[in-house]
C-alpha cells in the first residue's frame, strides 16, 4: 500500500491531531498522587475511546493500581506491540510554571512552535504519534499495514507496580514479534535515534532516627546525635574524590566499553559543552577521565533525588530533629544486579551508622540494565524508515535513563523492544514548563507511518 | 524586716496566687502571630494593673511591636531590676494538647500537682513568682525590702526585635545594680541553679545551586553537579572524626574549662545516662573525651537544624534538583566572635565548593556567649537564699541555650544579670501540654522572697 498518501494525510490532519493530543493533556493523570486517581481512570477511558474510534477493539483492564489499556488491531504483516504510558509526573513546584500545567497550549518560541503542558513530551505526545500514524493508515487505506497491538499503562511515573504481574497474567495476549516503545529522544534535532542500551534503576528511601523526639539544640546540641549530620556523612561517603561510587562490589559487573561502540559514539560528535551549557553547567562532574556520553550511556550512577529533615520553613528554629530522610537512585549498567547492589548499599550504610542511630530503608523498585538485540531485522527496517524521514541517518544510541519495560518485555514475553522517540533535550520533562515540539509531534507521526510500512514490507 | 512572716504569708496565699496566674494564662499572648496582637496588649495591661495594685507605679510603653511594661517600686536597699516576658509560643500542633492551651487548670499527676497551659512555665509562671514575692513583702511589711524595677517584654518568643532599641532609649531609667531574670530551670528537682554562662549563637542558612533548573537524573545523572550531594559533602566536612568543628580558627577563643568549675560540675553528679535516656539515646555524641555537662555548658557546637532539596513527597521522583538548602546554628562560648566565625565558615564552604556550583548565605542573627561576674556580691547572696529554701545547695551552672537578654544587659546597661529559674526539664516548654509544677511556683515565690531579703541585707 502506498505510503505517500498516508504521509500527505498526516500533514493535512496535523491540526486535528494536535487538538486530540490537547484533550489528553487536559486530563491531570498524575499517577503518584492519590488525589488524581479519577483522572488516571479518565485518561485510560479516553484512550480506549480513541482506539475504538479507529475500529480497533480495545478495553480498560483493571489492576490493583491504575488501569491498563489493551487493544488489538488486525493487519497482514508481522505482529508489533506498541507500548506507551498515559500517566504523568507531578507538577510541583507549580509556581515555576508560566502557564497552568493542565491547560495545554500551542506556543511560538524562538526555536519553533511547541505544545506546552505536563505530559506533552513524556509520554502523552509521544504515545499519540503512534496512534495518529495508525489513524492515518486506516483513514487512507481502511486498514493497518501490519498487525498492531496497543498496550498503555498508567503507572510508569510511579514505578509500574502492576506492570509485571499484568504481563505475566496476560503473556499470551501481549506477546508479539517485536515491541515498539515511544518514550525516548532524538539524538539531536536532525538525527533520529534507536536506543539499544538502557541503564537500570534502583531506588531507595532512607530514614535516619537519632533522638526519640525533636530536641532543643541549646540543651542537647553537641551531645545528642543529630540525624541530619549523620545523614550528610553517609551520603557524602557514597562517592570517593574521583566520583566513583564506594558501595562494595558496585563495579563488579560493569563491563568495559566496547571499542566499536566507543568509536561510533565518538563519531556522533556529542557537544557536551552545549549539553551542559544549556543547564548552566560547564564540565562533566562525574567519574574523572570519562567522556560525557560514556558517563551518561555506559556508566552507573548514584544520585540523591531528595533530602529533608528538621525545620525547613521561613525564619529559623534551632531544633535538633529526631529524623532525617533522603531518596536516592542508582542507574545501573551491564550485568549489575539491582538486588545485590541494594543489599550491599544497605549493609554499607548500616556499617557506617554511629551508635544511638537507626536507619530504615524503603525500596522503591529495581530493574536491571537492558541491551537490545540489534540483529533483529526490525532494527534495520526501522533505521531505514527513520533515515528516510529525517535529515541525518538514524543512530544506535545508549540511554542514561531507565525504561524498565524494555527489560520486562525481554524477560517475561521473550520479545525484543525498539525504543524510538522524538523528544528533545530541552523538553523539560519532569520539570516545570514541559513542552513537545510541534515538529517532534508531526515528524514523529510520519516516522511511525514509515516504520509500519517498512515492517510490513 | 523579718522574713518568716513573708514566707508564711506566701504559703497561706498560694491558692490566690495560683488564681492570679491562671488569669494571665487565659490571655493568649502569642507574639509571633498577628492574630493575637490584641491579646498581647491585654497581657501588658494586666501586668500594669497587677503592679499598680501593689502600689507600684507602672505603665505600658509603646514599641514598633508589642508593648513593654515598666514599673518602679521604691525600697531602702540596692536597686534590682527584674526582667520577664509575657508573650508565649504558638500552640500548634493543637491536636496534641490534652486540654485547651489557654484554659489553664490544676492537674494532679504521678509526680505532683501541676499548672497546665501555654506559658505556665515559659514565662508567665516564672514571671509571676517574682511578682508574688513582692506582693507578700508589701502585704506583710507594707514595703519592698529593696528598690525593685520591673521590665516585661512581649516579644521574647519572636526574637525581641524591639528590646535593644528600647533599652538604648531608656537606658537611664532601666539601669540598676543588678538584673534578675527568671526564665531558666532548676538543676534538678532538689537543686536550684544560678546560671553563670550562656552559650552564644550564630545562625546561617545556605543554598547550593548546581544546574540552572531541575534535571532528569537519567539524562544528566553522573554528569551534572547534584547540589544535594555537594551540600552533603560540605556539611559532612564541618566536623572531623572526633566531633571537632573544622571551621578554621573556630577554637581560637574557646577557653579551657577552669579546673574549679570542672570540679564543681563533677560534684553535681549529672546523670547523663538518664538525661540522654529520656530522649532515646545512650551516650554523648559530641567531642570525644569530654563529659556531657562540659559539652553542653562549655563547648561550642555546630548543628544542622534543617535540610531540604529535591523531591520530598510520597513516592519517588528521580529528579536531579537545581538547589539544596540547609539551616545551621553554632552555639558559641568564651570569647568566640560570631562575626569572625561567620566569615570563616563562609570562606571554608566557598573554598570547598566544586566548579559549576554556587553558594548563597543568609545570616539569621548572631550573639556572643555571656559569662556572668560571679564576684558580684549579689551572686553569693542569692546562692545562700536559694540554698536555704531548697534541699540541696544552689549550683552555679552553665546553659547550653542562648538567652541574649543577659548579654544585652551587660552590653547596653553595663549591668550583670542573675538567671534564676524554677522550671523543670519535663515542663514541655514550646511543646504541647506545657506545665509548671505547683511546687516550682510555690518554692519559686519563696525563693525570690528570700533573695530580696538577702540582697537588702
Amino acid at each position: 500500500m502506498p505510503l505517500n498518501a498516508v504521509l500527505s494525510h498526516i500533514d493535512a490532519d496535523l491540526p486535528n491531531a494536535t487538538d486530540r493530543l490537547m484533550k489528553l493533556l487536559r486530563i491531570p493523570s498524575v499517577s503518584t498522587d492519590p488525589a488524581y486517581e479519577e483522572a488516571c481512570d479518565a485518561a485510560a477511558d479516553w484512550l480506549v475511546g480513541e482506539l475504538q474510534s479507529l475500529g480497533i477493539p480495545a478495553s480498560k483492564r483493571k489492576t490493583p493500581g491504575h488501569p491498563m489499556v489493551v487493544g488489538h488491531g488486525d493487519g497482514p504483516g508481522p505482529h508489533v506491540m506498541f507500548y506507551g504510558h498515559y500517566d504523568v509526573q507531578p507538577v510541583d513546584p507549580l509556581a515555576l510554571w508560566n502557564s497552568p500545567p493542565f491547560e495545554p497550549a500551542l506556543e511560538d518560541t524562538p526555536t519553533g512552535r511547541v505544545i506546552r503542558g505536563r505530559g506533552a513530551s513524556d509520554d502523552k505526545g509521544q504515545l499519540m504519534t503512534f496512534i495518529e500514524a495508525c489513524r492515518a493508515w486506516i483513514a487512507v487505506h481502511g486498514a493497518l499495514p501490519t498487525r498492531v497491538s496497543f498496550f498503555f499503562e498508567g503507572e510508569e511515573e510511579s514505578g509500574s507496580p502492576s506492570l509485571v504481574p499484568f504481563m505475566k497474567e496476560n503473556a499470551a495476549e501481549l506477546k508479539a514479534d517485536i515491541a515498539l516503545i515511544c518514550d525516548t529522544s532524538l539524538f539531536d534535532n536532525t538525527t533520529p535515534a534507536i536506543m539499544t542500551t538502557l541503564r537500570g534503576m534502583l531506588k531507595e528511601e532512607i530514614t535516619i532516627t537519632g533522638p526519640s523526639k525533636d530536641l532543643h539544640s541549646g540543651y542537647f546540641g553537641g551531645l545528642a546525635q543529630n540525624p541530619i549530620r549523620v545523614l550528610s556523612r553517609l551520603l557524602a561517603a557514597l562517592h570517593d574524590d574521583t566520583g566513583r561510587i564506594t558501595v562494595p562490589g558496585f563495579y563488579d559487573d560493569v563491563p568495559d566499553l566496547d571499542p566499536d561502540v566507543a568509536r561510533q559514539w565518538d563519531n556522533l560528535n556529542f557537544d557536551h559543552a552545549a549539553f551542559l551549557g544549556a543547564v548552566g553547567l560547564s564540565e562533566p562532574a562525574g567519574e574523572t577521565g570519562r567522556s560525557a556520553l560514556e558517563q551518561i550511556w555506559s556508566r552507573p550512577t548514584c544520585e540523591i533525588n531528595g533530602i529533608w529533615g528538621g525545620y525547613t520553613g521561613d525564619g529559623f528554629k534551632t531544633v535538633l530533629p529526631s529524623t532525617a530522610h533522603a531518596k536516592l537512585s542508582f542507574r545501573l549498567v551491564g550485568q549489575q544486579d539491582p538486588h545485590e547492589i541494594r543489599k550491599s548499599f544497605r549493609q554499607m550504610l548500616e556499617d557506617l551508622l554511629p551508635r544511638d542511630c537507626e536507619i530504615a530503608f524503603q525500596g522503591h523498585g529495581a530493574s536491571p540494565a537492558a541491551q537490545m538485540s540489534t540483529e533483529h531485522p526490525a532494527f534495520q527496517k526501522a533505521r531505514k524508515a527513520l533515515s528516510d524521514e529525517w535529515p541525518n541517518p538514524a543512530a544506535y544510541v545508549g540511554c542514561g535513563g531507565s525504561i524498565p519495560i524494555a527489560g520486562y518485555f525481554k524477560e517475561y514475553l521473550d520479545m525484543d523492544a525498539m525504543l524510538i522517540g522524538f523528544a528533545k533535550d530541552d523538553d523539560q520533562i519532569h520539570s516545570p514548563n514541559e513542552k513537545y515540539d510541534l515538529e517532534s509531534f508531526h515528524k514523529g507521526i510520519r516516522s511511525w507511518a514509515r516504520i509500519l510500512a517498512e515492517l510490513a514490507a
